[in-house]
């Protein structure tokens, strides 16, 4: 295995290189008869698309997905779909320099003990970010299913280094506030927020650096009764996907590495029944999931990014085809901080895990 | 789905409630051939057991695991083994007022929602913490497998509230340190954090309260180029096992959440190759993985542990069978800390994932 | 993999040898509330067991399934069901001679090889036909969920070497045939091929010999729609479980092998809808199955069983330890003919296929 | 699930629809590193492509397989391959008149059932028979993996309704019979008995029908010791794949379903040491599999093909949105025995189940 995943009948299988002809995803096991709007799927993913300002990389990509099965007539067969996104503004030589120089933080090294130097090393290959593109054409799909059912997900850049966004609260998080940070050029809750953290990315970029950020992402009105003990429950299946992200380094739940810091009667969260006798919890430490399996709160997880390996300071490594030291200073065109881009890529992972237990 | 887990061909089944006749597990695809060292099993069990000291529950388990196959004449036949540890000491009459009062912090509501009400309520059921003994046993099988290839894993309790114990040295962790950690009564690297988590535990237990802590665990001499890109990578594989663990709301890999707050410059690891010949990073934030892949650096996360949730300080809850509010007094016999028992149920999840990795 | 099989989610876990301490199965995914009726379960088993009359081993059996899990009051709580069953009448002495010598037919040498002699050879280890108890539990649970949805599902035994019952009558099929089946001695349509049939099997027997047989098993309202197209097939599921039953050798749906020499206008079943409106097809070529999807009408397919391999005739084989030509003549307690005890075996797979569709 | 298929890691997903963009596959956990011949490839799709003569569809189709990723300089790369083949020559108009009148034999009303009317019904959609070539294109690219391991794989035209070809010896198959059958117009052992097959199907067309048949399909060289006990053995993977194969009906493995007729002596194998210490059976009734697992035998397995469902032949059948009666004539482009095609499709499963072994 190793870009295949699947969860209670739904499969999804990620392909391609960032230099080959084409990336795609083949979606195996949803639904017949869901309405595809594309241009909600468009709008996803010309969010996470490159070249649209200096917070990402200048590499302009069409990014059309192409669709070759699976829709018919605007909805959808029942039978696999698949996207295909043709690769179309590479530039290898670029890369060409340093294919057998590990780049710090990059997965050179260890694809290439993995697959014995076979592996398509243009541009990261199958590693690179490029591969998050058929991630949210299926998160897409599958949050247009979700929206059926009346649920609405959605995510923002919580922080990036040391400028903070406000966090959701987590007792109450209206969809359309989920929806309006959708439409934002910086996705954040609170606007304010917005120049501290873009100049937290062009202050790196002008130092030839890169920063890591953190994004919070939840999804609301799921109904309780969702998912399994042990190894199928919400969290373990949300964060199967969530690390399949490229620098994602840390996942956690509701208050999550806080609770560890909590007294029990701090942690729990009481039940009531409000008014019209729904059971809701008077605070959302849980992050809408006990045992694995939703309560009916909002689910809500933050995702850590660790700051873009690519950085054109010089930095020092080896070549791994002699096995002797080296120093590399990487060209080429890089987002300064991938946490930006990889908004809707973490919110269609929370797509495509809810969807795999609604199916 | 529920309880049980695959990956690479290794199967994990886990079934039992806390209450019922036995709790247990199946492993399929183990490799033959193995021998079974029983001692060291038994004492990885013991370090999971409760009732030993104040730190735990007072309830005594013996916890003996039968081996009704898959183990003859002390090593592994290829098939399936399977491992039942009979429940003896099950006190139902604690816990049958609270049948219909929603435990908060714990899956009481979650899991009347997901199973319609039959589930077996009795002592959290299959959502009970009792239920990581089989995990611990599989762990521990997997653990003696990973040590005929020289790999080495190991645990212990990072903090508990604000009390920390050392981490571990990212570059560098001797395999006698991981196994010394196994001996010792509170599982720290520093023996002077001992008392300070003790004190923090033991003030918790007599204000008839709980707290959360972190675990991190850690893998030496783990060849590079294990794993996968995408969803099939170490980091998705061990998540997706650690959030099976009951009370884990967060994990992280290398300097995690911390690299949120770095610069590319100080978060890439540079590679180097030491006067071997044998590569490695001068640093080690990856925590021994990078694009899903090991790089022969040890592998290192953290888990967050949420306090328990039964104390016995009186807490608002819901009748859920009556939709009403309520109050609850959980009585019973219940860890202040999970975390203390935790360590050797995180450090199987590490076994378990690099084994099918291995395989 | 080796004992493991999952379908939709759910997912069947067999464990054991022929004599280790007990066999048994975990089946995780069944939903919460089935109803249990035990003496469903024990009559099911009981027609698998073995030492009831000349056309079995003589060795008995108690065969009493043990629950450990996933039943709570006489209702599945929905996590996973262990059921146990102890081994106890075993004669390891009768094998050990033979412990070198590959018995023609059996699994002793290729499991010798896949296992590196690791392998438990007594009694067939996980090779035994003991073995399929732990199917028949699984698949009674699954038939008793099936009866809810008010589907019925039976075997009888089509045939044993010359000897034939009827067969099915592919196109109505009642209910009520196929659970009078289950109450006889043998599993017959025509009660006149009864005798024929044991005088077949007993020729065999005091030959010191063994015969083959063909299983027919069928399922009614079944509703149409439910399978998939290529490799998700009613079809393909079937036969991934029959083929798990020993000595299995070949299925086939419908007319089966039959269709390689009939005209297409023969074979097409034309449909029509009946004067309830009721799509059916006038004839049942398809065994109720097209594009791995069901129509509506009977499922219905045939196994071939070869003859139980053990006979007491001495044969040529090699001592696999030393790759030497050697004699061998098998003692022991043997059925002069598998495919009797078989039949509700089948059934099992068939109830288990439907169950994991309907879930 | 309905398309993608798994054993041991190997991943095939095959996507499309026949009036769709185009129609593919992705090969998820393929090694890394196998040489890619193009040539045998294209050989192997062009045994199926249509459009040759007159025993199969008029329908021509280039068919070439465009490959978006995985294979790089000739090599795989170890990462997803895909490989998508465009659809060009489709008559739509040919099948718009039948929309909601159910082909007989076909799976219009079973996917009208499963898909709620959903699926693209035109051409058969994904159920179409061209969905085969995607299957060859992984069978090809897995033949390559076992040829460099030394194994043959090859498939014959057993028999066409009453006219047939001789089977294998099933002691001693070369591997050069198995590659010469792959260059035949008629792909048969004898070729004697092409031109009875040929005439029997002609005949068949000339009479607006169709014929079913038998292909036998072989490894050769393979190890012992592959596969597993129960649901993960070697005949079950293979069926799980081939009945995947649109109209195949029924799969036997060795003698099959005459093993239902013979007494144990007869049927049972024979072990002995040849000269040069190999393991062999004197003869091969069990096909290769013992226990699910390979003996160093050839494997043999033979499956049956219902005749081509589309037939120019008026028939009765319903119109599926109305749910009333109705007549029927098919135009359109069809095989008259679909057999023919079809064996390098049969012989693509076995390629891909025993790669799924080795990997």
């Amino acid at each position: 295995m190793s870009s295949a995943w699947s969860n209670n009948g739904l499969k999804i299988s990620v392909f391609g290189e960032s230099h080959g002809k084409g990336i795609g995803v083949v979606i195996d096991g949803f639904p017949a008869g869901i309405k595809i709007d594309e241009d909600f799927i468009l709008q996803m993913m010309d969010r996470r698309r490159p070249g649209k300002n200096r917070m990402s990389t200048a590499r302009s990509e069409s990014d059309t997905p192409v669709i070759y099965s699976g829709i018919c007539e605007g909805h959808t067969t029942g039978t696999p779909i698949c996207c295909v996104i043709n690769n179309s503004d590479t530039h290898s030589g670029d890369y060409s320099e340093m294919q057998t120089l590990a780049r710090p933080g990059h997965a050179d090294y260890t694809g290439f003990k993995r697959y014995s130097g076979f592996n398509d090393i243009r541009g990261g290959g199958h590693f690179s970010g490029r591969l998050t593109a058929p991630i949210v054409y299926a998160g897409a799909v599958c949050e247009l299913y979700l929206k059926q059912h009346g649920i609405t997900v959605g995510a923002h850049l919580a922080s990036v280094k040391d400028a903070c966004d406000d966090l959701f609260d987590p007792r109450d998080i209206s969809p359309e506030l989920l929806d309006r940070v959708k439409t934002k050029k910086v996705p954040v809750i609170n606007d304010s927020a917005a120049p501290f953290i873009e100049s937290a990315i062009e202050a790196a970029r002008l130092d030839l650096d890169s920063v890591g950020g953190v994004i919070e992402c939840a999804a609301v009105n799921v109904p309780a009764g969702l998912g399994n003990p042990m190894f199928g429950g919400i969290e373990n299946v949300i964060s199967s996907l969530v690390f399949g992200v490229p620098a994602v380094k840390g996942i956690e739940f509701g208050v999550g590495f806080g609770a560890a810091k909590l007294f029990g009667s701090e942690n729990n969260d009481d039940f009531y029944a409000d008014e019209s006798g729904e059971i809701k919890t008077t605070t959302n430490n849980h992050g809408g999931i006990l045992g694995g399996i939703t309560s009916g709160m909002p689910i809500i997880f933050k995702a850590a990014l660790k700051p873009t390996p690519s950085i054109a300071k010089p930095q020092n490594t080896i070549d791994f085809k002699q096995n002797k030291n080296a120093e590399i200073a990487i060209k080429g065109r890089h987002d300064p901080c991938v946490a930006v881009r990889a908004v809707p890529v973490i919110e269609s992972c929370m797509s495509i895990a809810l969807a795999s237990f609604l199916i």
